[in-house]
């Protein structure tokens, strides 16, 4: 209990899970801190575009204090929890210790290697702003060193991208890739061939979005395979090096740049706190989505394990919102001396985009390909953007790719942000021919 | 000569100085390179906006390759020039070496400490884009540290910013400051007393904004002050340590955070090449913008220092683009073998803007403060904006800010950045008691 005699409710996170769990504790009888590492709330959807330099980070950024305008009995602390001491019930993080009477965890997913060797050191995460940012500067560096480099094998391996991960993520940041190439940069760069770029997706199962029905499945090959991506089902990869991905029984690809969205797991504070978690490092949860042996505590969204039916709900964004609704409801349930109740999640379907005017669509047992999908698609993701300025200036931004072909953020900023690889920056010297034309 | 039996002229710099400079040599008899270390040219006017969290990093950048769509015989090169090797005319950088015909150097200026101790290490510039942002994190951070500060003086100098030099770039960002701090800030951060924050602008010299007309001056740092800015004149920086500015024969104050905004000099390119150079780094060039002694070199904007009556011309855009148009029509001149003809500024004015709807503009003899000159300083800046694309943005960032009294993007992204001092990030380890309000 604080000296408000209320009590204390802790969430640890900012993303969708987070902030829908401090809108459901406004203004009710409960003291609510959320905390965050990063001081703004990152809406994940829209982030294989920044790296795509379709979007400006900030579009997809919103600040987490902002919520706070109007809600008198929340607050935020900008801290990265480490581990949850659930006897003391305090949280550790690099700075002060947190108290909590009641515990939402939020802190979603990061990407998982499978043990692949070589994918921390020197493949592309797509899970952060920071590694947006990172692949989006790589990408533009690939190109500029391109047109530098005189060795026909290194010029290949810079303009060759390997995509791993047939999912949502890597579906999309394909297709995104492809359009950013072909769009932009291929007035920008007129010195490079651009027949000699290869997009490559590749995918260890026999489909693509394996969620999805097999006409959308199908019909998202399709599309990426007419967009000039190379899709490569039932292909496993064994190791990352710097210069190439090797594959297991089939040829190396060499390329100096390896996305990998092959998979994600739950965020280390479970494991570290003495949770039992499952293989992929999320916490299998009551139907109440209490911790067992825990009442006090809360998991949701990607970090919980929700069964329905004996199966685990899938990592989505509707899930998160929704489980973190019914924690908080179920927090408020306690708090007023009643018995909290089981979550029911609602299925809204599911979405994947492959490109400009290319979709698809599921809903229950119906699903849509195409134009009509694509603006669906459209029209959902700004209404789930949060803040009406980044609906704005994502609406600008799409607009000017969709009637001019161009990104306009396509620099190389900032600059010194940690890359696996080096494509900018000092390279190796050479003398540039004076019978060069430039 | 290149292949296609053309002269080649190289420019270094992608700034205003080189951007004109390319356009004017456009499809002339020529084949252009532009060199710069980033792949975008920066509005560096509205740098301190950036600072201030009201623009995007991305509103005022602009791809350098998107000016080359248009010109067939321009390219682009992204490097870091270091030297020129002028005997054999060839331009040394972090990669390959790049030979030229005709040479425009344009690579601008840098902070200048004037050897005060301490500047470099421990305070910030507001001379990039990484700066900027750099900065912009840390005011955010400041505030986020003294949210969990216990201590009294700890969250006093968290608090109190320091900027020196009374400037341009000083003067506007001592507005924006206030305007950030005093508007979306006090909204975010309820439980800090925002009548311990203290904004003080040091300047050596009995004024600010030096070339501007008395009454604008006056005007000037009346209106600071009614923002809450302390403006002290007459004041030294002895040293700046990180915690504290020490100010020669005056008390010192303890701050996380100075700004040095006192001094630009040359980039250094100019005085490793051998260029005989005045202190400040810029090299004194003919009445035609060469070097002397090479008649194939011209020196544009900052980095050249442009006699008129015997002074120099200031270091402004104005300059910068006019020199740097004359240099290109000289080469153009020599290529057709005519002599090269003396350049002549032309003084459009200057303007200073201190915040809403406040500035002061002086054109020739004549000066204006207040609204209309705030009007017309947002005109002249939209308006010289390059891209269109970032017009709107900005326009878009302003109308934000002028309506709401918000600041979009007070993010702390990236967040790796390199910074002089660390207000966010692994802090003092603190118990947080359950006692305090959330």
């Amino acid at each position: 209990m604080n000296q408000s005699g209320r009590p204390r409710v802790v969430i640890v996170g900012a993303g969708f899970g987070g902030l829908w769990a401090a809108r459901s504790l406004a203004k009710k009888p409960a003291d609510v801190l959320i905390v965050d590492r990063n001081n703004y709330h990152t809406f994940l959807a829209l982030l294989y575009q920044v790296a795509a330099a379709e979007l400006e980070a900030e579009d997809i950024a919103y600040p987490v204090r902002s919520i706070l305008w109007n809600l008198p009995n929340v607050d935020f602390a900008l801290a990265h929890a480490r581990r949850v001491d659930l006897e003391n019930r305090i949280i550790e993080t690099d700075g002060e210790t947190i108290p909590y009477d009641y515990l939402i965890l939020a802190t979603g997913s990061i990407t998982h290697s499978f043990g692949v060797p070589g994918v921390e050191a020197h493949a592309y995460g797509l899970k952060t702003l920071e590694e947006a940012v990172v692949l989006k500067n790589h990408i533009i560096c690939c190109f500029e060193g391109a047109t530098r480099e005189a060795d026909e094998n290194g010029r290949s391996s810079l303009l060759t991208f390997v995509i791993v991960g047939g999912g949502a993520t890597g579906v999309e940041y394909a297709g995104a890739l492809s359009e950013l190439i072909h769009g932009a940069l291929v007035q920008d760069y007129r010195s490079i061939d651009f027949r000699t770029v290869r997009i490559i997706l590749i995918e260890a199962a026999d489909s693509l979005v394996a969620n999805m029905p097999e006409p959308v499945r199908r019909y998202t090959i399709e599309r990426l395979r007419k967009m000039g991506v190379e899709v490569r089902l039932g292909a496993k990869v064994g190791e990352v090096i710097p210069d190439a991905v090797i594959l297991r029984g089939q040829e190396n690809i060499p390329t100096r740049t390896v996305v990998w969205t092959a998979g994600v797991r739950g965020e280390p504070i479970a494991g570290l706190s003495g949770f039992s978690t499952e293989q992929n490092g999320r916490v299998p949860v009551l139907p109440t989505l209490q911790a067992p042996g825990h009442p006090e505590v809360y998991v949701v969204g990607d970090l919980a394990s929700i069964k329905e039916n004996g199966r685990p709900l899938p990592m989505v964004a509707q899930v998160a919102i929704q489980s973190a609704v019914a924690a908080a409801q179920n927090i408020l349930r306690q708090i007023e001396g009643n018995p909290p109740q089981p979550f029911r999640y609602r299925d809204r379907g599911s979405m994947i985009t492959i490109g400009r005017n290319a979709a698809g669509v599921a809903i229950g047992s119906r699903y849509y390909t195409g134009f009509l999908a694509w603006i669906l698609w459209l029209v959902i993701h700004l209404f789930n953007l949060i803040g009406f300025r980044n609906r704005v200036m994502v609406l600008i931004n799409w607009a000017w790719d969709y009637l001019l072909y161009e990104r306009a953020v396509r620099f190389v900023f900032p600059p010194e942000m940690p890359s696996p690889s080096r494509a900018c920056g000092p390279g190796r010297k050479r003398e540039r021919s004076r019978e060069d034309a430039p």
